[in-house]
C-alpha cells in the first residue's frame, strides 16, 4: 500500500488580497497545488508559495484554471479542447519556470475548479489536459477525481502515456457513483472532525465509505484533498495527518 | 567578427486581433522575440508562433513586458525591482514551457517596450531582469540596447554571470550617446530603403554611423532589430538580410 | 410599417489592435452596437466610436458581453443570472457615461456573442439582462433575435416593462424555427450579394424567407444586422441600405 | 464653517477576495469612495457597496484608478492625459450607472492611489481628470489633497468650472508644504488614537497642525479620510466621528 498523500490548494492570494493560511497548512501536506495566475495568484505570490513549499519539503503541482480571475475559475468557460490544451500548457510552464528558478521542479498537475470538473465529464477536455502535460513532460502525473468508474480517464491517460493520481475528499459526502454530492444538498459537507478523520482513514485503508444512498463505495485514491482556509480546517488537516501517520506506523 | 543576427518582434496578435505579418517575416530573421501574454499574445498565439519559428529554424527569445495589454506594454509602470524580477520570470517560464512542448528551447530574453527602455535607465530594474534570467537559466543571453556607453549593463551582467546581446536599429536615427532619437523628432525614423540598408551594413561591419548631431558613432551590436508590420517593412527586411548575407559571403 | 433599422457591431478595436472598418460602415447604419470593454473596446475606443456615431447621426446602443477579451465574448461563461445582471449593468453604465460626456444618450442594449445566444436559450439569463436594463432605464429597448417563436422573450419583457427590438440577418440561412443555421453547416452564410439583398428586402417587407428545410419563415424584425469587417461587407451594407431606402420611397 | 465630511475607501473586495470592513465603517462616514473595477471591485461588489451606502444615507463617490488590479492602483502608469481622461470617464460612468439602477446618484469623484498622487504633481493629468468630470457632469466636485499651496488645482478647476473638495488626513504626519510624509519615514503614521483625534479636531476647526519640521500648517479641508481596514481603524473612525459631532453640537 502506498502512503495516501495529502494535497491542498495554495497560492490563492492575488495582489493585495490574501486568501488561505498557506503558512499554517504547508507543514502538514505532501503536495501543494499552486495557482498559476489565471484564477488566482500572481508572479510574486507564486514565487513566495514555491519557496514555502521548498522550506517544508512539499512537492509543487500546477493548479491551472480557466482564465477567470473574478470568478476564481469556478465558472465553466466554453473553451475548445485546443484552447484548454494551450492555456494549461502556458500555466504549467509559468509555474515550472518559477520552480526551476527556485531550484526545484514541478511534480504533477491538478486542474482547478470548473476545469477540474469539466474534464471528468468531457473526454475531449480530459484528453486536451493530458496532451498539454504529455507535451510538456510526460513524467508528470495528472491528479483527477477518484470515482467508482474512472475508465475514461484511465483509457486516455494510458493511451497518451501519462500517469494519474486519483484524489478523494475526507470532508465531502459521495453519491453511489463516487461523485461528490452537490454542496446544495444537506449533508454534502462533513463538519464533524471525527467523521472527517474516519473518512480519511477509510480512504487511506481503501475500506468502503458509505455513499449518501447507503451503498458501499471504495475509492482507489492516491491523495486526499484538504483545505487551509481557516483555523478549523487547519485543525482538521493536522488531525488527518496524524491519523494517516498512525496508520503507516502501525503497519 | 560574428554574424549580425536579425531579430524581430513576433506573436503580437491577441485573441481575435491580428498584428504583424509573422509568416512573412519569419523566413528572413534569425531570432524571434515572442510576446509572452502580458502586453500581447495568448497561449494559442504563442504556440503557433513557436511552431512557425521552428519551421524556419529561427531561435525563440522571450519578449516579456509590463502587465499592460491595452497599452501594449509601451507605458512605464512603477513596478519595484522585485515585481519586475518575478513578472519577467513568470513570462520566461510560460514561453519556455511552450518551447519545451514543441521540442525546442528558449534561447534568449529581450524585454519589450517600456520595460526595455526603463531597464537601461535604472540599474535596479536592469539587475532585476538579469536576476530573473540568471535564476531561470544563466546560459540565456539578455538582449539590450547597444549605446555608446554600456558600462552599467556590462557591469551588472558580468557580476551576475549573464551574457548580453547588444541590439541596434537600421531604421532609426541615433543621438551622439547612441540612444535612439525620439520618434517625435523629425528625421528620427528612416523611410528610405537605401538609407536603412546602408545603416544595417555599417552596423554589421562595425563602421561608424553618423549620429543626428553629425558625430561618429560606432555601435558594437550583436543583432539588428527589424519589423514585420507591413509589406514595406517586409521588403526592407529582405533587403537587409541579403545585404548582410552578401557581407558574410564576401569575407 | 416601421422602417427596418440597420445595426452593426462597432468599437471592436482594443488598445493597439484594430478591428472593423467603423469609419466606412457608420455612414450606412442607423444603430451602432458599441462594445463596452469586456469582450472588445477600451475607454478610448469607446469614446472615439461614440463621437463617430454622433457625426453620422447614428444611435448608440450598448453591446455588453461576458468578461472574455481573449475569447472575444464568443465563449459561454457559466455566470449566474445575478452575475449577468450586474456585469450588463456595469457595461451599460460605462458606455452611457461616455455618451453623456459626448452630449448624446444611450438608445438601446444588444448583448454580444455568447451572451446574446445564451439569453435566448435560458429565460433566467434573459430576465437578468432585462432587469439590468429596467433598473438602469426602462425606456431602453433590448435587441434580441427574431425567431419563429419569441414568446419567452415577449413574456419576460412585458412583465418587467421593457420593449424589445427584434433582429434579423440578411446574410445567414435560417432553420424552420427561425434560428440561424450553424456556421459549420454548408450554406449557412450567404456570400452572393443578390441573395443577401433579396433576403434583406423580404425581411423589410415581412415577406416569407425560405428556411433551410424549404419551409416558409416570416420574421417580425425591427432591425437588420450588418457587418463592417471588410470591403466586401461594406459594399453589401451600402446595397442593403439602398434597397431598404428604395422600399421606403416606393411606399 | 461647513461640517467636515468623513470619507472612506469602500468596495475594495474583488471576486472571492474580501478587503475592508465596509459594513462596519459605513455607519460612521458621510462619503463612500467606491472602487470602480480598475484597481479593485467588480460589478457585483460595486452594486452591493452602493446598496450599503444607500442604507446608511452615505453619499457615493467614484474612486477611479489606473488599470492595475494586481498592483491595486498603487503604481504609476505613464498614461497620457487623454488616456487618463477616458479611463476616468469610463469608471465614473460604470459606477454612475449602478447608482442610477439603485435609485441614487453619484456625488463626487476622488481618484485612487497613484492616480491621486500623480494628478497633484502633473497639471496635465489634473486637468485630464477635471475634463472627464466636467464632460460627464460639471456639478460633481473633485476630491483632492489639501496642501499649503493648492493654486494649481484651484486654477484648473475654476477655469473648467468644477468645484473641489479638499481632503486631509488625521492619522498621517504632514511636511511643511502640507504634503503627507512618506510612510517610509519614522513618525509618518499616527497610531495613538488621541493624537489622531486631536489632529481631526484641529482640521475640523481649521486650527494649525504641527508639520514634521515643527512649523505650523493650516489645511483648508472639506473632508477627512478615514480607513475601515481593521477593528482598530474602525474604533478610530467612531472616535473621530464623535469628536467632530461634538464640535458641531458645541458651536
Amino acid at each position: 500500500m502506498n502512503r495516501l498523500m495529502i494535497n491542498a490548494d495554495m497560492g490563492e492570494s492575488f495582489g493585495p488580497w490574501v486568501m488561505g493560511l498557506d503558512e499554517h497548512v504547508m507543514p502538514y501536506v505532501d503536495l501543494a497545488n499552486v495557482a498559476c495566475g489565471f484564477h488566482a495568484s500572481d508572479p510574486h505570490v507564486i514565487r513566495r508559495t514555491v519557496r514555502l513549499a521548498i522550506e517544508h519539503g512539499v512537492k509543487v503541482g500546477a493548479h491551472p484554471a480557466y482564465p477567470d480571475l473574478v470568478g476564481f475559475g469556478r465558472r465553466s468557460i466554453a473553451c475548445s479542447p485546443d484552447e484548454v490544451e494551450d492555456l494549461v500548457l502556458y500555466q504549467i510552464g509559468a509555474l515550472a519556470g518559477i520552480c526551476q528558478a527556485e531550484g526545484t521542479r514541478l511534480h504533477y498537475v491538478k486542474p482547478h475548479g470548473a476545469l477540474y470538473n469539466d474534464m471528468t465529464k468531457d473526454p475531449e477536455l480530459f484528453e486536451a489536459v493530458v496532451r498539454a502535460i504529455r507535451d510538456f513532460d510526460d513524467t508528470l502525473p495528472l491528479m483527477t477525481m477518484a470515482a467508482r468508474d474512472n475508465r475514461m480517464e484511465r483509457e486516455i491517460a494510458d493511451r497518451l502515456g501519462i500517469s494519474l493520481w486519483f484524489e478523494a475528499f475526507a470532508d465531502r459526502a459521495y453519491d453511489s457513483d463516487g461523485r461528490l454530492v452537490s454542496r446544495k444538498v444537506a449533508g454534502a459537507v462533513h463538519h464533524d472532525t471525527d467523521v472527517i478523520i474516519d473518512q480519511a482513514v477509510r480512504i487511506a485503508r481503501r475500506e468502503p465509505l458509505t455513499a449518501i444512498d447507503g451503498s458501499d463505495l471504495v475509492l482507489e485514491a492516491d491523495t486526499l484533498c484538504v483545505h487551509g482556509d481557516n483555523d478549523e480546517s487547519i485543525a482538521a488537516v493536522k488531525a488527518i495527518r496524524q491519523a494517516i501517520r498512525a496508520l503507516e506506523t502501525g503497519r
